[in-house]
Parts: C-alpha cells; sequence; structure tokens
C-alpha cells in the first residue's frame, strides 16, 4: 500500500478524495485525511477501508511530522498561507508534495532542497492556477512544434453558476469564497499587454473595462483583466507575444452593476464603519452619499451613479434589496467589505439543488510563414450537486491525477513545479477527458487587436 | 544667552529663523542651524553674529547628540520621520523641543519622559496642523466660556497660489511638496459626520464630492474631505457635535479635472510603468486608455471620463500638455505619480516672480439656551516672494514665537502636547496679528445640513 496524506477536508475535497479512494484497490492506496475538524475529516472517508481521518493542527509540529513521516506523498488543501510548514516537513522526510494554490516565494526557496532529495513540489495543479496551465500550453507547444511564434496569448476563467440555475437579476451566485468575490480587483493596478502596448487598469475602473467573450452553446460572458498578466510571459515563455491578457469571466451586465459598489466605496476592506452594529442595510447605502434631510437614498444613490429612471440595472439593486429600512446589518465594527457581503449572502446563497460552473476560455494568436493564425480553446464543466460542484471537480482531479503519477513514477521531474511541461500535461488532460473536462479547439481568423494592421 | 538649534534648513524654515535672528539681542539668542547641507544652513545664518551653521546628519549619533547637549531647546523642521531621534535625545539631556508635525505614535511615547523630565514637547504648531488647532480652539473655548455647546465644527485650509500670480486654468500652483500634492487623498476613505450620520468617501469619489465656500474679498473657493474628521471630536473634545468635517481647499474646478487623473489611475503610487522611459506624454496618458490602432488619444480620453466636447475642462488638459507626442516622460521605472507629477511641475512650477497665500475657513455652530447660531472665521495670508512665502510665514512664525515662549517660561506645562490650551494660544495668536495673520470672524445665521429641521 501506497500512503497518501490529505490535510484539509474542505468544499474543494469531494472529487479528490472520490477519486483516491474510487482508485484505492486498484493503485493499493491508503488514504488519510487530516483536519481540524475530525468530524468532517471522518464524514469525507465515506467508511471507506482504506480511508482514515485524523486531527491535524499544521501549527501542531508533533501531529504534524508525525502525520507526514507516515505517508508516501502529502497533498495540502489549505489555504495557500498554510502550505510552508507541511513544505518543509515533505523536504526534511522526503515526501512528495501536491498542492493547487500560487507558488509563494517561501515555497519557491524549497526548489533546491526538493531537487536535492529527489522530490517533486507540484503546485498550481487545480483549475485556475491549474487547468488554464495545462491547456494552454498543450495549445503553446503544439504551435511551436510546427514552427508557429505566439504574438498572442489572452485567457479566461469564471467560477459561475449553471444556466439550469442561473435565476437571478445579476446571473452571479457564490459558487466558491464570497470574501474573495467582494474584494475582487483590490491591491493594485491590472497591469496587461495589447499588441505590444503596456496597459494598466486601477481598481476604479476594471469594471468598466470589460470584454464579450462568446462560448458555443452557453451564451454571451464578460471578461475582466486580472491584476497582473505580464508574469506569464515568462511563465509560459512567450518570447514574441505582443498581446498577453487574463482576465476572469461574469455574465455580462455584473460588472457595469458592481461598478456601483466600487464607485461608492461599499467594498472597501480597510476600515470598519463606526455603527454598523445598527445599521440597517439602507443607512449601510447611505452612509456613502451625501446627506440630506429630505431627499431619498434611492435617488440620491441614483444621483450619485449617473443611473438614468428607465436603466436595468436599477432592478438589480432592488432584487438585493439594499434599499431594506428594516434589515438589520448587524455586525459589530464591520468593513463596508463584510457588511456587503452579508447582503449578498441573502441573495447569491445557493440553494440545495443549485449547480455551479467553471468555463475557460484561451485565445492563442500565432504567426507561421509570414501568416497569422488563431486557436480559440473554451471548456465548461457543469457540477452535479452541492458536494459534487465543478469547482470541486476540475480542483480535485487534476490534484488526484497528479499524485497518483507521481506515486506511478509517471511524473519524475524533481522541483518545486507547476503543471507546464508535456510530462505532466499530457496524461493528466488526457484522463481529464474521461471526467468530461474537454477543450474544444477551433481555429479561427486571427483578428488580434489591429485586424486592418494600421 | 539662550541656545536655540534649529534641524533642517529647507524652504519653510525663511521665517522662522528670521524672527529668531530679529529677536536675538533683545532676547539673548545664539542660534545654531543644523542641515546634512551645510551651504544650505550658512545661507539661512545670513551672516548673523547670533548664527552658526553646522552639519547634522539625525542618523549620526555622535553629532546629533553634540548638537542636542548643546542647546537649550530644539527645533525639528524635518520631514515628520525624522524626529523621533532627536527627540529621545531631547529626553535624554533634558531639552525642550518643538515640531511643526503631527504628534506620531513614537513621539506620544514619549510623553511620560517629558513630563517626568519637566520638558514641554510642542508639536503640530504650523499653519495644518497648528494655526487651524489655535484659531478653532479660541473660538471653541469663547463658545464654552458663555455656556454653548459646540454642534458644528467645520475647517478648511488650502495652500494656494496668490490671486495676483493665478494665471493658470487649474488656478493652481505648487506651493508645497508637489509629490503630497499628487497622492493626496490615497490611503484610505475619508471619515466624517453630518447631522449625526456617518459619511464615508472613497478616494475615487474624493473629488467629486467638494463644497462651495466663498472667502470676502477673495471669492470662491472648493473643499474636498480630508481623510480622517473623526478623530478631531477627541482632541477638541467636541461631545455634542453633530457635523465634523475637515477639508482641504482648491479653487472652483480644481477637483473635477483632477479626478480624470484619479479615475484612470494616473496618481497611482503602489507600481512603476513598465518602459516609462521611453515614453513621451502622450504614451503615459495612453496606457490608462483602451487599445486602438486609429482613434485618438484625445478621443479615447474623452470618451472614457465622458467629456462633452463643449466643456472647458478640455481646456486644463491641453492647457498642460499631456497629449504631447514629443514631450519625453525621461523617468526610469517611475510609478504612474511620479510621472504625472513630472508633467504638472512644467506647468505648475511658480515662477520667480510668483507669490503664495494660504486660506483658512472655520465654521462653529453651536447652541445655547436652546437656540442655535453659527460663527465663521476666516483668514488669508499672502506670501511676499519666493523665499518669505505665506506657507514659510504661517509654519515658521507660531513655531517661533512657541520657541521663545518656552524659553522664557510663558508656556511651562510639560509632555507631548499640540497647541490646544489658553496657555498656548492666547498669547501666539495675539503676536500673529502683529504679523498680519488675522482671522476675522463673523456671526451668520446657523444652517448645518438641515435648515428646516426636517
Amino acid at each position: 500500500m501506497r500512503n497518501i496524506l490529505i490535510i484539509g477536508s474542505g468544499k474543494s475535497t469531494s472529487y479528490l478524495i472520490k477519486y483516491l479512494l474510487d482508485k484505492s484497490e486498484t493503485e493499493q492506496l491508503q488514504i488519510t485525511i487530516g483536519d481540524l475538524n475530525l468530524e468532517a475529516a471522518k464524514k469525507m472517508t465515506q467508511n471507506h477501508k482504506n480511508a482514515t481521518a485524523i486531527t491535524l493542527d499544521v501549527f501542531d509540529a508533533v501531529s504534524r511530522t508525525a502525520a507526514v513521516k507516515n505517508a508516501d506523498i502529502v497533498v495540502s488543501m489549505l489555504p495557500a498561507r498554510f502550505h510552508i510548514e507541511v513544505a518543509k516537513d515533505c523536504i526534511a522526510y522526503k515526501k512528495h508534495m501536491v498542492t493547487a494554490s500560487y507558488v509563494s516565494p517561501e515555497m519557491e526557496a524549497l526548489n533546491d532542497d526538493a531537487i536535492a532529495n529527489n522530490l517533486v513540489f507540484m503546485n498550481e495543479i487545480g483549475v485556475d492556477p491549474g487547468i488554464d496551465h495545462m491547456s494552454a500550453m498543450k495549445v503553446i507547444d503544439e504551435i511551436r512544434e510546427k514552427g508557429g511564434k505566439v504574438i498572442l496569448f489572452e485567457s479566461f476563467t469564471g467560477g459561475l453558476v449553471a444556466p439550469e440555475s442561473d435565476n437571478n437579476r445579476w446571473n452571479y451566485k457564490f459558487t466558491w469564497n464570497p470574501r474573495n468575490v467582494v474584494v475582487a480587483g483590490q491591491g493594485g493596478a491590472a497591469k496587461f499587454l495589447q499588441e505590444g502596448q503596456f496597459k494598466y487598469i486601477p481598481y476604479q475602473r476594471l469594471f468598466r473595462r470589460t470584454e464579450f467573450l462568446d462560448v458555443e452553446g452557453y451564451g454571451r460572458f464578460e471578461a475582466l483583466a486580472n491584476r497582473d498578466s505580464l508574469k506569464y510571459q515568462d511563465v509560459y515563455k512567450l518570447d514574441h507575444v505582443k498581446t498577453l491578457y487574463r482576465g476572469t469571466m461574469r455574465r455580462v451586465g455584473f460588472s457595469r452593476a458592481w461598478n456601483a459598489f466600487v464607485q461608492l466605496g461599499m467594498t472597501d476592506d480597510t476600515y470598519t464603519i463606526d455603527d454598523s452594529e445598527n445599521m440597517t442595510y439602507r443607512d449601510f447605502v447611505n452612509a456613502f452619499l451625501a446627506y440630506s434631510p429630505t431627499d431619498s437614498v434611492e435617488l440620491k444613490f441614483r444621483h450619485a451613479l449617473k443611473i438614468d429612471q428607465d436603466d436595468e440595472v436599477w432592478d438589480k439593486f432592488l432584487e438585493l434589496d439594499i434599499f431594506s429600512d428594516t434589515k438589520p446589518v448587524g455586525l459589530k465594527k464591520a468593513t463596508p467589505a463584510q457588511i456587503l457581503q452579508k447582503i449578498l449572502m441573502d441573495s447569491w446563497t445557493l440553494a440545495q439543488e443549485d449547480k455551479d460552473m467553471i468555463v475557460m476560455y484561451h485565445k492563442f494568436g500565432y504567426e507561421i510563414n509570414g501568416e497569422k493564425h488563431q486557436i480559440d480553446s473554451t471548456m465548461v464543466t457543469l457540477g452535479e450537486d452541492q458536494t459534487y460542484t465543478a469547482m470541486a471537480k476540475t480542483v480535485g482531479l487534476p490534484v488526484a491525477i497528479a499524485t497518483i503519477a507521481i506515486l506511478n513514477k509517471k511524473i519524475t521531474t524533481p522541483g518545486v513545479q507547476i503543471p507546464i511541461s508535456k510530462e505532466v500535461y499530457q496524461p493528466i488532460l488526457k484522463e481529464l477527458e474521461d471526467y468530461d473536462i474537454n477543450f474544444k479547439e477551433t481555429k479561427v481568423p486571427y483578428l488580434g487587436y489591429n485586424p486592418l494592421n494600421l
């Protein structure tokens, strides 16, 4: 038997654990699930004979090192900031490691030690980051193999509600951490390249600089820029790229409405509202509008944001009931972002029968023999229910497949890495197809942002 | 002779040093001016027999402590972050200290030591903070003495160009640190009270939430909210206040135009532009606008900011020549804010004959015997030339007067403090009148923000 230690048993681990349990006989796997909350870990074992639940506090060195020592490979599904102590143990006890998180500078610093000990430290192997890396590098490598130069790369991912459950005016529900949705885009200007020009969008313009994307069978989406697209030039070795843009997908109209919250300051997470506990939703909105003893909060909101009387965006705000003078905020010393999150959770929490959806859209422009071409690649995955979500599937399956591939010595190149080499992405993308995670690649005319070459 | 050590000999020290030299015989003062730049310090001595220039590096403990030991009182005119080592020496060698800077937490922490050693550590005794504290507390104390309760306090200060030198379309020139002007308002939402309601304005709305102020003889100004007005409730002990607002004054129209830079992200100081060195002003503006191979930067700017064809704000941007495709930015790896500052300095640097102006406007609303009243108090000071500026005068004179008052034991209450006690503000305000720094107080009908009491 080979021992796999999985740390964390949150929402995104359902598919990961199911996959490993389903393979536990044929692959001879013994799976240990460690969590601060033993009950949560136990639930995830599904009483499978090859699974054990243990209490694991990553900050308790004794229980942590004992668990790591016992494993052949460690999968950390905790938030990124909790990986590093586990990673150091993996070096000390010579264990491979897998995470779905971005490589932190602390993790990167372990690269030499991982190589010296012949250990695979695979990171960014969930959905975004993860499946985006693999599906992009597959096409980029194919373009290179036929002698092409990549001149345009755009990549978009959205974690959204499935069409059958898409029944509110924002076409949005919380399918992952609501807090991350509320503060999305904060912390610095978005940076990207278009036709060789560096472009910068500050937070206050981000939700008004969207572009449209159509996905066959799923209609139209809009995309807003991620914070730093430029770093992908190095990561994917895109030496000739003139357009480089990564973004987040929403349904059309979301961003224009969301911009109202940004403009008024309702997404700010840097200070607390003095009397938040005693506020109604209406008081909260009013705190960002000019004082008036007579004018309504509604009219002040329309005026501040220049929302015409016949603009349908208004119905989005009414649907959230943000002007309610009876619903209490009920949070002590809360930031605007925390209060807004509470208001949104009234409306955007998934209902029992709701399903989620992951959408990905890549565009690859390339030049070969002086001619320009473009390949568009799209992927849509729908959730099955609230346990087996599209998010858990697209995060968990690549992690699980990579874990077994490392145990089986199919992935052997040591070091702190992300899934951009053929050794890694080829078998994983292939197996993901068996689980209906398919990329549809289409040749389209190359347009770029300067189609007439002016 | 009493020895005064002045640390720093920058632009704001001209009046301070002149005042002290003028009094050096009658008051028996020996003045030592210490600066990193010995030439600058020498120039400030004006070869006066009671003045000496020395090289002083605040980070060099040997020369710093030697200079402090020699003094009876130390005046630090350096930026606030450089005070603390000097302040610790003043405790160690039992010297009084005066600064025009906000009290930092590190300075505040010395309060007990200052009291134990019977030392006066006077801070915030320049113009804003400084003259604003003193002139406000005078009126607030008068209201209290006649049994009134202060229910409204609004206070506005502007460092502007004098009317006779006001000859550009922004009605603005750099009369103090240009960098502070470019990043003004960043770092957190503005917070204030209006009629008992907490109000919050994020940076992206700050320059669109101004209000007008008229100053007799000087016309109309606009005011935008300072970052945190709420802390003045404690500082001035305004227990009954329902409206509390502090702001910065500009000439009308400045803020609406400035908002274009804020919206596009041109005031951001948190990241560097990748190829700033090789950009023209036009390229810089274009970096914040959508890519287009054909549309002009001008039209994209108008469209992004919804500037109508006949809007006179346009002339403000043309005057700055921000669309020039020949003027080079010429700064390596510069932040947007640094580049914008460079562009503005082409147009907003004071000419040789230009004069500056300090404007202050306080409003005090109070209740007495159930009736509401209001006093408005205004002050305007004009600069004489580019050495004896209004800024140097209003910063330097209160510092100088306080320094002598401490030496003469007219100000004796020990501790880390600001000029809000009668002991301090009464003699200083009185003497400032001799230098034409006068507050004009007017009784006006109380209006507040709810005049009809609805």
